[in-house]
């Protein structure tokens, strides 16, 4: 008999959601390069993290569905996208600071 | 002129070398489950998080070659082959905890 239960829920449900959004790649760099600046274009974004214009689009379609980020319109013309964190979104500043404490072990 | 500058370093190098090892699909739940249970055999993890035994045997190596893990092996027969969680590996309980406080909030 096995020692553990199938699916178990010692997995913390919460930790799973957040781990939905930031095992992908590119998703926490997304996050933290709006969090630093607070509203950035598309291109912004896409200098910062170094990230393909395709793959930029999806994440951010993606983010933007489940209520992290936001767009936001100036009508131009020329119309200018920014976009810029939820309050959802911002609330990763804390999470993210935990990371950066746990990747200076790994960098050492 | 661009507003950023490109690759800014805004983004904490801790920080990125934390997502390079969690932004890649089920490496932050196998860490999760073996500090949740100390020590797992490659099937009790397979069964506690759902993954595909050839996905698994990827991410252990991976996570491995990283010191983030490593194999205890019981001379048998039959060979018994654990996994556990180096000192780097369980540092990550901190930031966890972090994620799943924001994670709390995703999934309200």
């Amino acid at each position: 008999m096995s020692r553990v239960p199938p699916h178990s829920e010692h997995l913390c449900r919460y930790f799973q959601a957040a781990m939905d959004i930031l095992a992908r790649p590119w998703n926490g760099l997304i996050i933290a390069a709006l969090h630093a600046h607070g509203e950035l274009r598309f291109s912004e974004i896409g200098t910062l993290i170094g990230i393909a214009d395709r793959m930029l689009s999806e994440r951010l379609k993606e983010l933007e569905a489940r209520g992290l980020l936001e767009r936001a319109v100036d009508g131009g013309p020329p119309v200018k996208v920014s976009y810029r964190l939820t309050d959802i979104g911002q609330g990763f500043g804390e999470a993210q600071k935990g990371l950066s404490k746990w990747g200076r072990e790994l960098v050492q």
